[in-house]
C-alpha cells in the first residue's frame, strides 16, 4: 500500500461508519501526507502577525485613519487584541512583526523589526514599493519563518494589520486572476456606501494608471502590495519548503497565498484554508483555489484570527487519527 | 441601559470593526444573557452521552447490527471512541449514560445505570415504550442533569448512540412538524440505495400503524422515541432551567430539542447548536428552528462529536469578551 493508502486504510478502520468525520477526515489525511507518517503531530504551533502602513490608505479607502496600524501594533504588545486573546486560548506561540508601519516603535523583544519602509507609497500614482523593497520584503518573510522553523514548529498561520489592504488584496487579486475589480473589493473594515464607491473609483483609477504591469505575482506584489503581503507571500512558499502545515487566514492572507500559489502551485499541498471570510473577494478567491474553509463564522478582521479560532480543529483531526480505537481493537462489530 | 444594551456596547467597544468577529459575537451576547453577567465564564464544561437499543433496528433500518450499540458502549468506557478523543483534547467531562442497552454491563464507576429496559419495542406495530417507561426515561434525564449542575457545571451538551436512532428521530420530526417521511430520512450510519428504500418503506408503514397518534411531543416520544432521545429531551428542559448553556448536537440531538421546544420555546434561548450534520433531516430541522450551527464540517456521527468540537468556539466568544481591550483603553482611533 502507498502511504495515502495507508492513511486511509487507518482512517476508514476507526470505530464510526465510513466518512462520518467529514471534514476532520480530510484535514487527518492532508496532515499525515504532509508529515509522511502515520503517527502525525502539531508541534508548537505559531501565528505571525505581519503588521504595515498603507500609503493607499491616504486616500480615503478605508472607514478607519493610517495611525490604527501602529495603534494596533501596541494593542498587539500590550496583549489586547484578538488574536492575542484566541493564541492564548489555544496554545498557539504569537510572533509579532513590523514589517514597515509608518511608527518609530520602542525597541521590543517582543517585536521582530523588519521595517521596509515608513509604509507603502500610495498606489494611486506610483508603485507601493520599489524592486528592491519588495525582494527585501520577500527576503524578511523568509527569514522569519526560517527561524521559527528552527524551534520545531510544524504548523504555522499567518495573519495582518495595515489600514488600507483590503484595497491592496482586491488590486492584487483582480489583476492576476484578470477579473473584474468590482468582485474583488468589498466593505473592508466597514466603509459606508459613499465610501466603498470612493474605494471603488479610487482603484480602479490606480490599475489604469498602471496599465503596463503584467499578472507576474512579483511585479503586481511590488505595485499594488503592502509589504505585509509581501511578506506573507514568500512566508508561505517557505513554510511549504519546511514541510509545515500552514494556516490560511482571510481575505488579505489568501491574496498573499493566491502570489504564492502563482510562483509555485506546490504550496496548496500544506494548506488548510481556516475561515471564509465575510470581505466579498474571499468567496471568488477560495473558489478559484478550489478550496473550502473549515470555518464560515461571518468574521472580517485579520491579524490571523481564523487561524487562531480554526486550529482547535486540526487538532481534533490528528487526535481522532492517533488516538480512537480501531473496529478490530475495540472489538465492535464493521458491517 | 438594559443588560442586553451593556452587553452589546461592551462588544462593540472592543478593538476591532463592528461586527468584525460575526457569529462569535452573537455566541458572546447570548451566553451573556443567558448568565445575566457581563463577565461570563464557562464552568466545568461536560457532556453526556445516552445510549439505548432501538427494537426498529431489528427491522433492517440501519447499515450497522444492533449488537454495536453495547459494542460502542464499552469502546466509551475504555476511551477509544471518537467522544473520548474530543472531550479530552478540549478538557470536557464525559458522562456515559446506559438508558436502555440491551445488554448486562457489569457494574462500571464511569457508566451510570439508568436502564429504562433492555431496548424499546420496534414501533413497527407497537408503541416503542409503555406511558410509564417514557415518563421514567424523562425523570432520568431530569435526575441526572440536575446532578451534574450540582457540579457548578454551567454548559452541557448531549450526545448520543443507538443503532436504529435515526430511524426513530426521522418519524419524530415528521409527526411532529407534519412533513413528509422523505424529508426527514437520511443515511444513517451508511445504508445503501436498497436499505435506504427499505428503511423508508418500514417507517412509513410504522407510522399508518400508528396513524391514532397526535403531534403531541411526549405522546410521540412514547410511541416512535428511543430512550436515551426521551432522556435527552428532559435533559434539555432541566438544563435550560438551571439556566445552563447548552450544546446541541446533530439530527438526533436536534430531534429530542425539538420535542423540549415543543413543551417549551424557552429552551432556545440557553442553546447554541454546534453542527449541521450530513443527515439529510437535520439542515430541514434548524431551518425549522430558525438556528444556524457554528460548524458545518459534513459530520454524521453523533456521540456529541459536533458539541465537543465546537466547544473551543464557545470558549473564543467568551475570552474575547472578557479579555480585549476597548478602543478606549488600548488608546485605538475609532472610525
Amino acid at each position: 500500500m502507498t502511504l495515502q493508502e495507508q492513511i486511509q486504510h487507518k482512517i476508514n478502520n476507526k470505530t464510526k461508519p465510513h466518512d462520518a468525520l467529514g471534514r476532520l477526515e480530510e484535514v487527518a489525511l492532508q496532515i499525515a501526507l504532509i508529515q509522511e507518517t502515520l503517527t502525525p503531530d502539531l508541534v508548537k504551533p505559531h501565528i505571525i502577525v505581519f503588521a504595515a502602513s498603507h500609503g493607499i490608505a491616504n486616500e480615503g479607502v478605508s472607514a478607519y485613519p493610517s495611525e490604527v496600524t501602529f495603534q494596533m501594533v501596541l494593542n498587539f504588545l500590550n496583549g489586547g487584541a484578538a488574536i492575542n486573546v484566541f493564541t492564548r486560548q489555544n496554545g498557539i506561540e504569537l510572533t509579532l512583526v513590523d514589517a514597515g508601519v509608518d511608527h518609530d516603535f520602542e525597541p521590543n523583544e517582543k517585536l521582530i523589526d523588519a521595517k521596509i519602509n515608513h509604509g507603502t507609497k500610495s498606489f494611486l500614482n506610483q508603485a507601493a514599493m520599489s524592486v528592491v523593497e519588495c525582494q527585501r520584503a520577500m527576503e524578511k518573510g523568509k527569514e522569519i519563518v526560517e527561524n521559527i522553523a528552527k524551534t520545531g514548529c510544524n504548523v504555522i498561520g499567518f495573519g495582518e494589520m495595515g489600514i488600507g489592504n483590503t484595497s491592496s488584496a482586491a488590486v492584487i487579486m483582480s489583476k492576476i486572476l484578470q477579473i473584474p475589480l468590482e468582485d474583488c473589493v468589498g466593505k473592508g473594515t466597514g466603509v459606508n456606501p459613499d465610501q466603498y464607491q470612493n474605494k471603488i473609483n479610487i482603484l480602479t483609477e490606480s490599475i489604469i494608471n498602471h496599465s503596463e504591469i503584467s499578472n507576474d505575482p512579483i511585479e503586481v506584489l511590488q505595485t499594488f502590495g503592502g509589504f505585509e503581503i509581501a511578506m506573507m507571500c514568500s512566508a508561505f512558499l517557505v513554510a511549504a519548503e519546511e514541510k509545515m502545515v500552514l494556516m490560511v487566514d482571510g481575505f488579505i492572507a489568501s491574496a498573499a497565498f493566491l502570489c504564492a500559489f502563482k510562483i509555485n502551485p506546490k504550496v496548496k499541498d500544506f494548506a488548510v484554508f481556516c475561515h471564509q471570510s465575510e470581505e466579498k473577494g474571499h468567496a471568488y478567491l477560495l473558489k478559484y483555489l478550489e478550496v473550502k474553509p473549515l470555518l464560515s463564522l461571518d468574521m472580517r478582521l485579520g491579524e490571523g484570527t481564523g487561524c487562531a479560532v480554526a486550529y482547535p480543529l486540526l487538532k481534533s483531526a490528528v487526535a481522532f487519527f492517533n488516538e480512537m480505537a480501531s473496529f478490530e481493537s475495540a472489538g465492535v462489530s464493521d458491517k
